[in-house]
């Protein structure tokens, strides 16, 4: 096999299993109903993936990281903090359409990861956390905002996390669209908190 | 086994069958561990519960029927819309702190429901986020809030609700500080949305 071959199986690997997680849970998915869904047998799924644990790490990791990525670049950009909270909040709804079994199963399953995978995939979920609320500062810094309590970031991100349970790519609305309108409500709120 | 005894007994084992599948999942647990953290053999198990499943619908359902009670009778009340969104939320936070085992298993778990169980918690679902739609209307209606879109009661929802992982009742602030401060931004932001 090449190493394209290689990478292009092990994507679709942790593709069937996040269809798979989403729908019947981590602990309801054996590693034969994986093997059959990916049509490989035993051996050969085990020559791309390490463990049953390790397909749910790619798979939340995964998700995160290609979030993150864009987002530190916005963070990171000039604009108000308006501006940037308002580009966050596009890319992490476009982010979380796309991605629905991923994020069902981090939502659903990040506890089931162990040690290291666990503490890893929290730090990012620290780290994203993290440049929401550098953000939110940022703006109270700036004038922009008044000012706002660190608790008000899990807030912020409840209310776009929460739409993996019904925000869709094919929708009414596009998720930029959701993004824009929440965006409406949320920073109204932080410049009336004043 | 008097009908006191049947009745407390069945709470304990709803109580311990929320902490272990909002440990290890529904799918993860089996009966037979339910049967040895209760300490009842299999036989005294079943004669409380029917099923697996309908110990998951007595659980979540049970959450959101503990929600939905006093929630009817704060929007059925007096008081402008804003006062009893606050009231509503205020509810909730709390809710969701003391019950944080049952929410956790509802929003992880409530598609393991099959069927009729599934429907009857949908439709519970339902019921209770037309509460807050009804308080979001009855606000525009009286010229308290700008327009607001329908969708956005799945953001207001998703602020609230993603608090299941993280709130505690034995946090830094009380649940119903929380929700104050939620409603600051929120409300903020719906008055701004003129």
């Amino acid at each position: 096999m090449t190493a394209t071959n290689d990478s292009a199986a092990r994507e679709r690997i942790h593709r069937t299993a996040a269809e798979l997680f989403a729908r019947n849970g981590y602990h309801g998915t054996g590693m034969s109903e994986l093997s059959e869904a990916v049509g490989l047998g035993r051996g050969a799924l085990y020559y791309h993936i390490v463990s049953k644990e390790s397909v749910l790490y790619a798979i939340t990791a995964g998700a995160i990281e290609q979030l993150i990525k864009p987002s530190d670049l916005i963070v990171q950009g000039d604009g108000t903090a308006e501006a940037r909270i308002r580009e966050l909040a596009r890319v992490l709804m476009r982010n979380i359409a796309e991605l629905s079994n991923q994020w069902t199963v981090f939502f659903r399953e990040h506890s089931s990861l162990t040690g290291q995978w666990h503490e890893d995939l929290m730090h990012k979920r620290e780290h994203y956390e993290g440049l929401w609320w550098q953000l939110l500062q940022e703006g109270v810094a700036s004038g922009e905002f008044g000012p706002v309590p660190q608790i008000v970031t899990k807030g912020v991100l409840g209310m776009f996390n929460y739409s993996y349970l019904w925000l869709r790519v094919d929708g009414l609305s596009t998720p930029e669209d959701v993004a824009d309108l929440f965006c409406d409500v949320l920073l109204g709120g932080l410049r009336a908190t004043e």
